[in-house]
């Protein structure tokens, strides 16, 4: 779709591949704490969400919301935080995490909040993201 | 509109109100260390942005990108931060903050570090806010 668009590398590294849809990457944050998703547009240079042309803006939100419900349901989520910051990495992506009021970092963000938890079973945390997700 | 919405009493102390557009408040938190504004649906009960209706959600998302814009660009931003979070306050607001690679908290989040800053002028930042958001 768009040939010259590179995923960047510390979201590569920090992250699991899930699925692209229409242009969207969805990952899996490697930090078994949390129920972290991210969801990447292959456009290059994008870094704010309203960089993007507004079907891409609105194609991302919509995946967005479409993630935050299905993951709430699922794991039974108190809240969720849905968030484009990108002071770290200004590559464009939108975090949906699901928040337990049991979690490590609540009441805060979890953002830089201590070390990363590996997941016991990776590939099992892919497949039932996946499937959750249909992707 | 929605005569049973009170606005959370947190959310009220802790900012200015700038306007309200078609159902979503526009207010200033008060926090001269950033141009950090909350835009917060009038709809009772709505604690995730998902929970809102489709239309409600697209609008508070359209409006949610206006403002990144034009406060980005007034206010030369080195990056937009676009969020709900909800963890301390349940009630839907979305945090629409213009980040400076000089402020106080970059490159981590602006929530929970350290304490605000009273606006020096509020009247002037208030007012000065409104024009850019034509409110």
């Amino acid at each position: 779709m768009t040939p010259d668009w590179v995923l960047n590398e510390r979201l590569e590294q920090d992250s699991f591949w899930l699925g692209t849809r229409d242009g969207v990457q969805f990952r899996l944050m490697k930090d078994a704490r949390y129920a972290w998703l991210v969801l990447i547009p292959q456009v290059p240079g994008a870094e704010d969400w309203h960089d993007l042309t507004q079907p891409m803006q609105s194609h991302l939100f919509a995946l967005s919301m479409q993630a935050s419900k299905v993951v709430k349901q699922a794991l039974r989520a108190d809240k969720m935080n849905v968030a484009n910051l990108g002071n770290m990495v200004r590559q464009l992506h939108v975090h949906v995490v699901a928040r337990h009021v049991t979690d490590a970092a609540w009441p805060n963000p979890v953002w830089g909040l201590g070390e990363a938890t590996a997941h016991a079973e990776p590939e099992k945390s892919i497949q039932e993201m996946r499937d959750l997700l249909e992707l």
